[in-house]
């Protein structure tokens, strides 16, 4: 089958990797549609030393489902962690946090950027019928945005501010827009406005930011430089939600995170059904956020596309679909 | 009036200095003794440019109370942080984050290192008749130590970890054996680790730490390094308090925060009525911290003594008490 390839850092394309086969209470999916991450950016960057396929955002149709033909040609989405369900972790509900997971195209499990991949069927979700897949495709990062609201109490008087918007920042913007609360997003390109302003969603530029206004900041910058300003700008016992992984340090004083009785959490994945929920809702139109779709075959490209700043999300759509 | 002053983080003894004059709703206070606490250590370092009086731990007796009279020959701990009453933060009830607050010893306010201080009468709790003042003296750093109990719930089953056995290290670790919670200190020195085996509190060195064990992690090191070593042991979900304030930038990487969903929470000042409550009822005796006592004529000597790696509280008696 096609593949987008990553190894030693260096993106290529192969022809020629085998059709994974799937065991028993696992699934062979056929990919329909595949969108490009940050992380996906990051991996390439050796933010993780990842070799084989990535992405790990997709919907596709199951194909083959050994020991559960109730499977067969359902069209899913899939969450990234393959947990082992053994572990201290497993057992005590946090499976996402499994401390033996693999992860789909990100961490010794090939990913989503290739015609199939095999995923656990515990790990899948249906869509709904009459969802289109350029929808579908972003459940899994929009769920990683509603993990917000999993982590802390949102009051809609609360002053909130996303610092980034970007691939993610868009997303925690619509969101967190649900909440009703005081919502305002620091944006550094027209069209990251102009998408925002659309969903009368309030943005601002770095000049025109006060200190010490917001109750909540997220950080969806993707880059170490993000907390710095997040640090300035937060209330006294506000929180800050962190959503950036990156290659390399930031400089951090942590004493006006201790003055200020400052709360930063780490926030990652979340769960599928809400997020799914919003999207087959009409709530939450993700599908504004597309710049580009590519065939699979044009992957590198696609990164390239990606990658430049201000774009927001590159698809990849396989050839067989 | 004799003090120890500050400026361009050079300390030296003035014996000159005008008795200060309260206000009405201030009190003149006799200082009966007073600690030294890492963060005046720190502000010799350097890490905030405050001139005066440094201290900010200490016990007193109310000589002069203009307009209230109540509070005359009163034995006295105060609150640090001087609240302007009428910002936004101090109208929410968060008055110990008032946006235009004073600290004493710390910022814009005289502290303890001296013959009187002065303090809004706002700021003052009557210490219990027959408690002594070798104890009374440690209800801020105690209160400090408190304050974790005020923001995070402690279950009996959570692994909990205070990474630094110094001076604040120690009063978190009496604290939170209150809880019953399964508690475990770092220690580097083995006077550290006496004193907290007397409390049946288990101790350990790095050389035996697991990762990713602790659901809860203090983070009392003073120094830039302890938050690496926290973030390596703490659980995926788990919580990690800083209490460190330092001159200097630590290297951080927040991916493994947000990978594993760490919370960070800053926690500074706590309240004083639990810290006076847990030393009169005897459940908490700080006085085995004590080191040495300097009068206040050799304050300079004292701060040499509580700058010596391993050493814990030095307290400061002025001449007059």
């Amino acid at each position: 089958m096609d593949a987008v390839w990553l190894e030693d850092q260096i993106l290529s394309l192969r022809q020629d990797v085998p059709i994974p086969v799937p065991g028993t209470g696992e699934a062979l999916i056929q990919v329909r549609l595949a969108g490009i991450c940050s992380t996906d950016l990051e991996l390439v960057r050796g933010y993780y030393p990842f070799a084989g396929i990535p992405g790990h955002e997709f919907v596709g149709s199951v194909v083959s489902s050994p020991g559960d033909p109730s499977w067969m040609d359902k069209r899913v989405v899939g969450e990234i962690n393959i947990a082992c369900g053994e572990c201290e972790t497993c057992r005590s509900g946090l499976r996402r946090h499994c401390e033996r997971r693999k992860a789909l195209g990100i961490h010794d499990w090939n990913g989503a950027f290739a015609d199939y991949l095999v995923l656990p069927l515990d790990n899948l979700h249906l869509v709904p019928e009459g969802l289109p897949d350029e929808m579908a495709v972003f459940t899994e990062p929009l769920s990683a945005a509603g993990e917000i609201l999993e982590q802390v109490d949102i009051r809609t008087t609360d002053r909130v501010l996303v610092i980034g918007a970007g691939r993610l920042g868009q997303l925690v913007a619509m969101v967190l827009r649900q909440t009703g609360c005081q919502l305002e997003v620091l944006t550094r390109y027209p069209k990251q406005q102009e998408l925002l302003a659309r969903l009368d969603i309030q943005t601002l530029v770095e000049d025109s930011l006060a200190s010490r206004k917001y109750d909540l900041i997220i950080e969806a910058t993707g880059s170490p430089d993000g907390f710095e300003l997040a640090s300035k700008l937060i209330k006294p016992r506000g929180v800050i939600i962190l959503k950036s992984t990156y290659k390399g340090d930031a400089k951090v004083n942590f004493s006006s995170t201790v003055v200020n009785e400052v709360s930063l959490i780490g926030s990652r994945c979340g769960p599928f059904a809400p997020a799914l929920k919003l999207i087959s809702e009409g709530r939450i139109n993700p599908r504004t956020l597309i710049d580009a779709t590519y065939p699979l075959a044009q992957g590198i490209a696609a990164f390239e596309h990606a990658s430049r700043p201000g774009v927001l999300k590159v698809l990849l759509k396989p050839a067989g679909r």
